[in-house]
């Protein structure tokens, strides 16, 4: 067999036939990380249920939001992650082998049995294209930048969350360094580096991108090139995402810091709500709320501590039920459409995310 | 209908849900491009079956293919790109409608029924992550960076072809501009427009990555920035993709210049797989050829004019019958195995093609 | 003279000429904006130079800063803006003119003369490369991307500093968006395009140098692909540079809110000073001062709040002074070596910055 | 003074102190690494004065050119590089250290004698902008991704020059790599990895930008990414820079193809010269040309096998003498104005960059 697998292969065909399998097999690795990553986020989820906190937009406090719902949006980022991971895979199942230097192999090998030995699905179509096609490896690279927004994200945010001033969470010590001097400094060395790797990982598709850029149709000596951004975008990711799994999974969150930055202005929006449910149309309701705000700011005081008399100069469906507003749980529990931050629905988000890895384990 | 829609919506929401929905029939316009370009590829390809020119590696002749299988090699990529952008196309279908500024909608509307009326297929699953999500231009501009890699590759071939020194090819007038003063003078302006805007595609890519990387969670203004990108990617390969096979089906191909081109060197491969076929092992066939070749180099004669008591003193297996070898239609209908040069398969491919593109119109 | 200055002319030679006035009228423009930029942070820095608010390295307190060191940092990664810029106008200023098509111009033209007319400091010498060199738009759009730097991480830390957790600056009105719903939210979607434009400019860095990659020598067409992104980049300086001016000339800076987040553990490098002064060596006390911080924190007190006895158990050399160091205005006086944050430093740095710019003014 | 060098040191303010000094020796070798690479081609150039070769534009041929002075085109396009070195240079001579952590350094050390010690020329001015900047490594990649533009033009222009069809050119062995099989192949491996690299050099660079992009204020462990980045540029360029010195100081020029190359329309420049000369306006005389260059095409002759009759047909200012346009020699030599490429024009371009040289050496 072996004799016969030499017979009219080249370089060329071999080449990328060995960067596929290895690449098939790094990616089966990468792709339990993400799963690993993703029942990190899934459990911590499960387990803080009950903590609301501010949501942002800009970076202002916009809406409650619970924890976990926050949580849990990085869950499908992942999600979508590993669908397309699967759909580069399917096309790196496609078996060059066969197109010897570019032109074909004329010694009437069966390519579709050779190809289903070494564990392909499928055979190439043209062997020109067989031995100059890289798609695959620049498919995987923008994976991976995609992936590394994602990250980058996860850590941004929780480095902001982790400074002394928003206090919202701690990152576990394994995850932190400080120095002989400051030992109490909790530097996010882990996050940081996590959130730096994606300038790497862009590179090496920029990279890849570039040099694939106006090639003359046939092998050259350039793809060469794409072997080593490949193994180091694998590595990578293969050292982040667990180590991004280990942050979430021993993240302690401080629920009461938490409670202290939520204040009265996150229930604006309820506020609207409210007089929408009375018959106000939505537009205008955001300006007649606008204008409450505008009169607690100018007292300085939260819009619960208004007067009722104060609401109703504004509209008059205002009513003493309008106090119930401020009440976040209830807020959050307002939200209970799919996909909302309602603890119901999060509830449901968490067992449809369990279900999906559930799932998956199956296969 | 119109008011309930307006309920509890944000501009969040609204903004990318228009976004995909715009984003949607675009795609199906490119996919028609690509389709377009793909039949003026099979068309070209199917009327020039009997042209036999110089197959390049290292832009150095190395085999003797057939034009056409040349040609089709861009089918496959193209045919990937449409895959790919079925794929991106599936993620789009998702609706984010109702998940308000971020923390979902509070007036327990039917999210299901509302993405299906707008013609979405799912709804997403959190609020926070699904005015946050980009990932579907970011997919999208991934994909055209690699459609870009197929269209410059395809540029620069033709670039090099149209060369006065190589004359494999003519660009129809259209597609090419002189000047008053040489008009004579064919410069392939449109190639050279398509292999430069791989680099503003590229840009527009590593700049929407840029701007999304370490963003903190949450809708940021930042992402306001998505739609120059995405509109001038469209826009681009909206323009490109005709010209491109519009250049395909008009493009002369100069099968005497072909001709003249090939010469014994690139029969070199099928000298050892007549001595492999003969017994000799493969790689030991090669260092044979190649001191054949050295021998002919030195003489200043081509391969062919070799004497046979040459070749046998290199090795015994040569016969009489060495000479059949020296004949270009020979070589390539040896390589008949699926995807290889050899005429009946370069017709089994086009009819693959044909078929592919069939089935998609039929659809 | 315009008859004398057709003669032998080629759009190719004329092209980059026009470019080259172009950019460099508008480089005057540019390096104004950064001055106006460069001003409003010294007068800031000047305004200001009593506010003590805790530094950063890695987003943790590390000791306590001056506000305007902080913000004069930024007057010196502009200061090298202005520096590269003119390096980069010397190089524009190179007349192509001459050139013609490729081959130079035959009509014994005063290329110096012409060059000196059209205000260009000296001639290229080789035609060729001049009708083909676009380094000089490479070289701006380089010089662009690194000044988006230093934009995007002022608007990054403003942001932050911005967020209700921090609270440290508030942006003028002009420089936020609310929301009729709510109109005390203060988005700052100034700094955050300011942050995101980043990507675009990059973007187009990258986009050029990736289509002049593997250009073969002599003109081609590719090289139309330069003016689209050099007045995109060119229109979004012009934007962002008076923007971020305006943002630190009207940033209300809140002295208060810095000066409570403030605490003992900035000072624990000068109680390691402290030691040092007294004869201990820098290492060591860097990990005396570990132990006492860990002590500190596991009583839950602020270091000053141990008594004598604690600190004489760490080490003899401590004494009664060593209170004194619980004083932020005495740890940020002591920096006052060249470029330290000490208020006289400070002062001093101010100093020189504002006879940089009076020195560029009067030029 | 190691122990003086110690105290009040931090990690932060060493790193970039070290990373500064690195960077200045290993630009030092890069810097005569091109003097070589320029010295290759002013010794090619001079060495082959009298070569005449088809200039491009297109890729298509456009007007005659001296071989030399084609290649001397990038002397200066490399002579550019080194000035940007210098500058890039200069900026590293500034000496961070004393900057401490962040916030500068409390005993009173002299940081302008510790800098000069050094080997620097100057001091930072801010301890803080010391500490976070990595200007100097943007900087650096950026030079290096521009000189990688001109590497892979330089070896795109050879790769298709050296092909079978144009014959221009022949690498040295060297440079080239055949195979067991066909030993005769010059795949010119060489040129194809330098072009590659470009992607590489440039995939760093945006990784780091990226990477840099948006970072709050102060130390950051990201910063930590620059190394790699570096030094992969570092190493790629002191391994490519030789390379391409050897291969232009060993290429074998084949004047015989370049005379063949060479045909009539190439001097339809010249002759529309010859009009102008007579009096005839320059626009007019292009279009008149390109009157006869449409006859010729139509009739099938070259340019000069067009009788009297024809030429006067077209414009009564032609004669006898139009016929001594047809001598490519004297086109070249009425290219004569600096730069142009006229032998004597050339002659004195490669005695400048002789003087150039020689200067810097003497350095």
């Amino acid at each position: 067999m072996a004799g016969k697998l030499h017979t009219g292969r080249s370089r060329n065909d071999q080449v990328t036939t060995d960067l596929r399998l290895y690449l098939s097999e790094e990616i089966a690795l990468l792709h339990q990380a993400l799963i690993a990553l993703q029942e990190a986020i899934v459990e911590k989820s499960e387990g803080h249920l009950e903590i609301i906190m501010p949501g942002y937009t800009h970076l202002q406090p916009a809406q409650p939001l619970l924890f976990s719902h926050w949580l849990m949006a990085f869950f499908w980022k992942f999600e979508r992650d590993r669908e397309r991971l699967d759909e580069v895979t399917q096309r790196m199942g496609i078996c060059p082998l066969g197109a010897g230097a570019l032109a074909g192999n004329p010694f009437n090998i069966d390519r579709q049995a050779l190809a289903f030995d070494l564990g392909f699905d499928a055979i190439s179509q043209n062997s020109l294209d067989a031995v100059e096609d890289r798609d695959y490896v620049v498919e995987f690279l923008s994976w991976a930048a995609l992936v590394q927004i994602h990250l980058s994200s996860l850590a941004e945010t929780l480095i902001i969350w982790a400074s002394h001033e928003f206090g919202f969470v701690e990152l576990a010590e394994t995850y932190c360094t400080g120095s002989s001097l400051m030992p109490q400094k909790r530097n996010p060395d882990s996050l940081e580096l996590i959130r730096a790797k994606s300038g790497r990982v862009l590179g090496h598709l920029v990279g890849l991108l570039c040099t694939l850029k106006g090639l003359p149709s046939g092998y050259n000596k350039d793809l060469q090139e794409d072997k080593e951004a490949l193994f180091d975008v694998i590595d990578t990711l293969k050292l982040e995402l667990p180590i991004a799994a280990g942050v979430i999974r021993t993240l302690k969150v401080n629920a009461a810091r938490m409670a202290t930055a939520r204040d009265d202005m996150l229930l604006a929006t309820d506020l609207a709500d409210y007089l929408v449910t009375r018959g106000v149309p939505f537009r205008e309701s955001h300006q007649l709320v606008g204008r409450l705000v505008q009169r607690a700011e100018k007292l300085g005081v939260p819009l619960r501590d208004l007067r009722l008399p104060d609401y109703q100069s504004i509209h008059p469906a205002f009513a003493e039920d309008v106090y119930a507003v401020f009440d976040f749980q209830r807020s959050v529990q307002a939200r209970n459409t799919v996909g909302g931050t309602a603890p119901d629905a999060v509830c449901v988000q968490v067992e449809y995310a369990k279900a999906i890895l559930a799932k998956n384990e199956s296969l």
